[in-house]
């Protein structure tokens, strides 16, 4: 029998003994490669952690001990040991089991996933709510990579949580990597330190440790046998782990290490040293991703950081990828890299997902990585303009919500010619809430002076990326989602400010009423052309008239899009974005603006976070799927035609001057259902 | 005769002796306390620098090497140096001269006002920009106050910065405070070493400091008396002023000080230094806001961080401030802190000027100051939340650009009480573009499951704050204007679902036509309110009948203000905020989500960056003041009016289902105007 099938929760876990401990590791990793290797998911960074996970739960007392994974991804482990083992195979998958920390999952779970570098805040309001709720024995465990250390957050929480005198034990998972090798001056003083660590394992800080420790515990008033027992770790364990680092000592917060991350003794002391002390502590941690699965280790790219399915002896990938966006991309930039000497790329720490590296390999110069540290990728990028440069921020869209001052305040009003890449833009499904690209149209477009393409297709990106580099006036943004390109959509016509005509009613026949026709004019935002169109096929009867534009630069709203609007009945803008001041809500301001009062409805995301599942099922659940969109425009279109004769046949006339007080009686429904 | 009067540029400046520099300190600090105290402005922090700018512009050469004021209110010496003293008369006034750097007024400036902590990533940028167009010989200065480095920017500018070999010289203008005094372990650090310095005078880094700079002299293969001059510079003034530091050091960088920030010898010599210096360098500067100035010295609360107009000699306020938004706030905000246990409050360093102060005084153990890090602020708050307190989180509108991110995935995606306090909300005037609070309703609105509200008086500030700290599930907002408050404006009615009903228009005579007039909707958003009143006053005829709102909760949008639609013919929403995403834009996207097409117009802001003005002169500037807001009104409902009789007239009908095509002939030139 496994030793894993007795584990229901943490507690389970302090019944074993350290050699059970190392057979249980053996059979988390084993279950890891299994389990992930048939889903997909973060399969390198959650084998990195295994007896870092073991040991943490091993010593302090969660959900009491609250342990917060930042980013979460790497919490598998804490899952397993928190009684979730049995439900690996719903992995990510609507319904199952989320690739994130999840409060609806387990008591041991404080978080959603977020993006990186935000755990050490949660533990310094977590730590002080209990000083305040009179449990500040309590300890808060915040465990961080070494690369979402490089992001601004954790400088401003260590700032906090050093000046604090609360139980806040920060762990250091330093596996050298944040997704790529981490960067900057502060990476190199932590590879410092695990040098050291490598070259003379024991060090001269023992005595400091002993002494600390020993002072602590005397002002906690213990004695008798937990007393002995910490006075045991640090003889044992903590006596080879200290290398000297005034880093965080100038901030006033202790260090411990660096240990050995796959040695459940040496990580079991620390904690446990951890556990009794009193005030803020760094365990610096270092692990190796990927640990105990040789394809995993060797994989130099990003050691399985996040894998597809695949074979769970090679690590071989079960299915090949076809060419994606960021391939398209890739091209481009290389294009513009040897045309023009300005060209400049900049990456928060993903060159690889963001298709930089061919740029970084032919112009290093040009290439700058600046960490997990999107708000420095903006405002540094502003400089180089300032400079003379035209930069190119590639990035999520998801990560540049949290450069949005910087994108606003050092780009938008210095008026500097940035481009900003977006990859992962729209929905991207099993990754979860926190990772759907959805909200970059809405806050880019806040910004004065921006201007936004959302391409329908690979012919669409080369277009509208050689568009952007061409502006040199202020910020650009193209955005593009995740995954394999369709083939490219061909214009009818493009009208003379930009807009793409995708298709026009057919002729109306002869024995046709004009006036019984209604006129829809849907304006397909991206990749949502090809659905458009489908929408447009459906819809179109003899008194439904369907014509399908891609405005290829969605933000400004273009005139074309006014002087097609002013020939409609009604315009549905449909986006991979939300509602709320989405590139439907500009049409419609920018109409308003004019005068003109078509009426607009947005196919679009309403105001929730969408939970994992694939993209598909996520499209489907929020009516944006060709085949709920069809039906929705009909309904709308039915809708509006109903008012139009019941508007004809009240002769008498109302107070109205725009239709609307005929549609009165039919939407007090909607008031009720749609409105919070 | 002033030697002032002979410096139209940092050249004139190296023609000077140190003596002269010294006696041109003292004109300067003497201008500043003469022309600042008329004007108003950041007096302290203009008077802190005096010194440290003179020795910046007498040693680099701007703008080659460009020196950049992190948010810049501190660059007024820089300005008197570099041409412009003759202007201050006009200091933040309208087509005046800007209280920041201003691209427009000088090649000296290289940015606008940004929000803090944003110098070193311009000057990473820069540095790099120079580098690749073969400059890299230029020094980049970068100047920073020590509160701005408790911001998260910094940490990742500082981390590249290091790991790069590009001349950033980083100068640390410490004087101790952010505008509060500076927080956090970092602060501890520079303080320690501030005491160091003052303790011991001598320093053994000495040693170190020369050999590093014969070193860089030597790669530089500089000889002959610029070396010369350097190495006496070395003996002469950094001799006294290394203390030893490990906090930049293991990030790789070289440190520098504290220097003395009032002896022009001593920071002339640490800036020679920097200037032969090759590679990032940090130079740290002790400083005294206010020197030279009692008043601005002795004023505990912020040291004339800025001021209105004061008396030069007393530096008494010549007009009393009436009491304003922020002291109803902390009324209220003590009465919760009385009633709750759990309500605990967070200000980002800048407790005086948010109400706080009141609240740390008598709740010392609930209130956090994080310093100058928004985005701790907000996720430490979620982590607050999850340990079961109700933070309220007060800072400036603005500034909640800088969270974001964390507003959404660590309060909003965890569903956590925040109540988010936003002081000098919309248009605040004379601090210029970057100061103006009219992003926040597009931005918070975007979270899903925010709530905003924006009292229109004192009376609805205090309820709606209490309503929002008893929402527990998930973010509030609370926003308010700059300022001094007016009285309370009654509602006639409150409706069901919350809305207050605060005009009707008058009865009908009975000789009317009903179908004959148009009804207006005037939402009126927070302080608007009052405007909206004189707006509907001037605009009400036997045709045009108006009804005034105040949504009070203006997201979600209110079932009330639909139902209030769909009796109207025109709705106009009122607000100090941008049209791009607004509540304006809010209201058009729920009455089409419910099929109520009645047409929407929008007053605020438009897709620009407003100048600097004072706050009348810029609404005034967008037509948002009252008489211009009636005059569009007033426009757009007789076009209206002019489409329907056009409509009535049209017997035949057309394809029309809403009125609209009625409006083309006579929107096209809208379109040809208002679409960019």
């Amino acid at each position: 029998m496994r030793l894993l099938d007795a584990i229901a929760s943490p507690a389970d876990l302090k019944k074993l003994s350290q050699e059970e401990l190392g057979q249980l590791a053996d059979e988390i990793r084993q279950l890891l490669i299994e389990k992930v290797s048939a889903t997909g998911g973060h399969l390198g960074p959650n084998l990195g952690v295994v007896e870092l996970t073991i040991a943490l739960h091993s010593v302090f007392n969660s959900p009491n001990d609250p342990i917060i994974f930042d980013t979460s991804h790497q919490s598998y482990v804490h899952k397993i040991l928190t009684g979730r083992a049995d439900q690996f195979d719903t992995l990510r998958k609507k319904d199952g089991l989320s690739g994130y920390t999840s409060r609806a999952e387990s008591e041991h779970d404080w978080t959603e996933s977020s993006h990186a570098s935000a755990a050490l805040s949660y533990a310094d309001g977590l730590a002080k709510a209990k000083q305040l709720s009179g449990n500040g024995s309590d300890h808060v465990v915040a465990v961080v990579g070494d690369g979402a250390l490089t992001g601004g957050m954790c400088w401003e929480a260590l700032n906090n949580i050093a000046a604090g005198e609360r139980n806040v034990v920060i762990v250091v998972n330093d596996n050298g990597r944040s997704y790529a090798p981490t960067i900057g001056g502060f990476a190199r003083n932590l590879t410092r330190l695990r040098d050291q660590f490598a070259q003379i394992r024991i060090q001269p800080g023992y005595d400091e440790v002993m002494q600390s420790g020993k002072k602590t515990l005397k002002s906690l008033g213990w004695v008798g046998e937990r007393t002995f027992e910490a006075l045991q770790a640090l003889k044992a364990g903590v006596k080879h782990q200290v290398v000297p680092t005034e880093m965080f000592s100038e901030l006033g917060m202790k260090y411990v290490g660096p240990v050995e991350g796959h040695d459940l003794k040496a990580l079991t002391n620390a904690f446990q040293y951890a556990w009794q002390y009193e005030g803020p502590l760094i365990i610096h941690v270092a692990t190796e991703k990927g640990h105990g699965f040789a394809p995993a280790v060797n994989d130099e790219a990003d050691q399985m950081h996040s894998t597809g399915a695949i074979d769970p002896v090679t690590g071989e990938a079960l299915a090949a990828t076809p060419p994606g966006w960021t391939a398209v991309f890739t091209e481009e930039l290389l294009k513009a890299g040897h045309e023009r000497k300005d060209i400049v790329a900049i990456t928060a720490a993903m060159a690889g997902p963001t298709g930089l590296v061919p740029f970084a390999e032919q112009f290093p110069d040009r290439f700058f990585d600046v960490g997990i540290a999107e708000q420095h990728a903006v405002a540094s990028a502003a400089g180089l303009a300032l400079g003379g440069m035209h930069p190119v921020v590639a990035v999520y869209s998801t990560f540049l919500n949290r450069a949005f001052d910087q994108m606003l305040m050092d780009v938008g009003l210095l008026g500097q010619p940035v481009t900003f890449v977006l990859d992962r833009a729209g929905v991207t499904g099993s990754d979860g809430a926190s990772h759907n690209g959805v909200w970059d149209m809405a806050i880019s477009s806040i910004v004065p002076g921006s201007r936004i393409a959302a391409p329908r297709d690979p012919a669409r990106l080369r277009e509208e990326f050689s568009e952007a580099i061409a502006i040199d006036d202020g910020p650009t943004v193209v955005r593009f989602p995740k995954g394999a390109v369709a083939g490219d959509i061909e214009a009818i016509e493009r009208l003379d400010n930009g807009v793409d005509v995708l298709r026009v009613p057919e002729e109306l026949a002869e024995s046709a009423d004009a006036d019984e026709t209604l006129e829809v004019l849907i304006v397909a935002v991206g990749t949502f052309a090809e659905a458009a169109l489908e929408v447009a096929e459906a819809v179109e009867t003899d008194g439904i008239r369907c014509t399908v534009v891609d405005p290829r630069w969605v933000i400004p709203v273009s005139k074309d899009i006014a002087e097609l609007a002013v020939q409609s009945d009604l315009v549905v803008v449909y986006e991979d974005g939300i509602i709320r001041g989405g590139v439907g809500s500009a049409v419609a301001e920018a109409l308003s603006a004019a005068e003109i009062d078509v009426p607009v409805r947005q196919l679009a995301f309403p105001d929730v976070f969408p939970p994992h599942a694939s993209r598909g099922e996520i499209l489907a659940m929020y009516g944006l799927d060709a085949v709920s969109a069809a039906q929705q425009v009909r309904e709308w279109a039915l809708g509006l035609a109903d008012r139009d004769d019941s508007d004809a046949s009240d002769a008498s006339g109302t107070s109205d001057a725009s239709g609307t007080d005929g549609g009165a009686g039919n939407t007090s429904l909607h008031v009720v259902n749609e409105f919070r």
